[in-house]
């Protein structure tokens, strides 16, 4: 990060100042994000909207500031390089809510990690958030499981896995995921970007989100 | 049933000793399904098949008898008949499963049953028949949380509520009802009946169907 941002400096004039200055904003909130990711761990009382912000700040900054430098360089209208960012912001976060789904539901085959890993660690995804949300009886239910940490055996999780389920979290994380990705593409769309360039930030988009769970 | 069988013998000629055949099978049927119910509470190992061909006979086959009963005596063509049978099984089998439904989640203000009463009695209902058959994490664990009989306290049962609906139970039940109901509105359009007794049927049988969960 430090390097990328020294690239930039490099860069002659108004343009490089400008494109450093959005990955200096982009790092302070994915710092902010991966701090607020590890605080909220085992805590059943964030809201959904803490945990949809600490995903913007963790995964959208980034992913926004990406899409958004080239045109900074280019020199670029402002509403040009505001409607890349936009772009990859919400891509950012089409990716973290597949992220979370397969965090919990993902095979560890094609994810690399332990079966129901992000149960285990008590982190508070947005599947997990968006069931907790819900104040209903499975709410209640699933509050009580995450707070009782004395045992984590695999039965057990696949209850907490259920609990997400039924309260919907997993059938909102997907359908959140797939709007946030159709925002992202009309955002791109009205944007004015070449043809070409939207074409192929399209499909990178929907490379990107389409992982197999 | 005596009664209404009396009341068909006592139709002079064929179609009165037609009609109670009709409606003796159907009486059968309807006493077998009732046995199985009671019989599979609490087995996991019956299969779905099995569960289902009990609700269709528990609830399909004098709901059938009831749709070809009037044709029967009216004289109609054979075909007439088997459609208006077949129109009524289906629906008994849509009304059966939004039954199951409610056995479980349905409100009980609603229902006049008390919450999770189906899952209170460890009823066999096709919504955790399914689950059952799925043979996944969830299935596995909810064939563990019916077998221990110790605790029924409503936070368990919730629980089992979770397995079921994370298996998909509720959702495959609620879709295979909508698959019934339609299917039975094919037959009737289908069947050489005059369109306002097709209309009058179609509009009962979705009032059966539709009710609130």
């Amino acid at each position: 990060m430090v390097l990328a941002q020294q690239v930039l400096l490099d860069v002659p004039g108004e343009r490089g100042r400008a494109a450093a200055g959005v990955l200096a904003a982009a790092t302070r909130r994915l710092i902010r994000g991966q701090v607020d990711d590890v605080r909220f761990e085992g805590q059943p009382d964030i809201s959904l909207a803490q945990c949809a912000q600490m995903a913007a700040d963790k995964t959208g900054a980034l992913m926004g500031a990406s899409t958004a430098l080239g045109a900074v360089l280019a020199g670029a209208p402002a509403r040009t390089v505001r409607a890349l960012q936009e772009f990859g912001e919400e891509l950012g976060m089409a990716f973290q809510l597949v992220d979370d789904v397969l965090g919990i539901w993902g095979d560890p085959e094609a994810t690399g990690k332990p079966v129901l890993s992000d149960l285990r660690s008590r982190k508070n995804s947005l599947p997990v958030s968006y069931a907790l949300s819900r104040h209903d009886h499975y709410s209640l239910e699933l509050t009580a499981w995450l707070a009782d940490r004395d045992c984590a055996d695999e039965a057990r999780l696949w209850v907490i896995a259920a609990l997400v389920e039924a309260a919907g979290g997993r059938d909102w994380a997907e359908k959140e995921a797939r709007r946030r990705l159709d925002r992202s593409e009309r955002l791109l769309r009205d944007a004015k970007v070449a043809p070409s360039v939207v074409d192929e930030l399209v499909a990178l988009g929907r490379f990107i989100v389409s992982r197999e769970s």
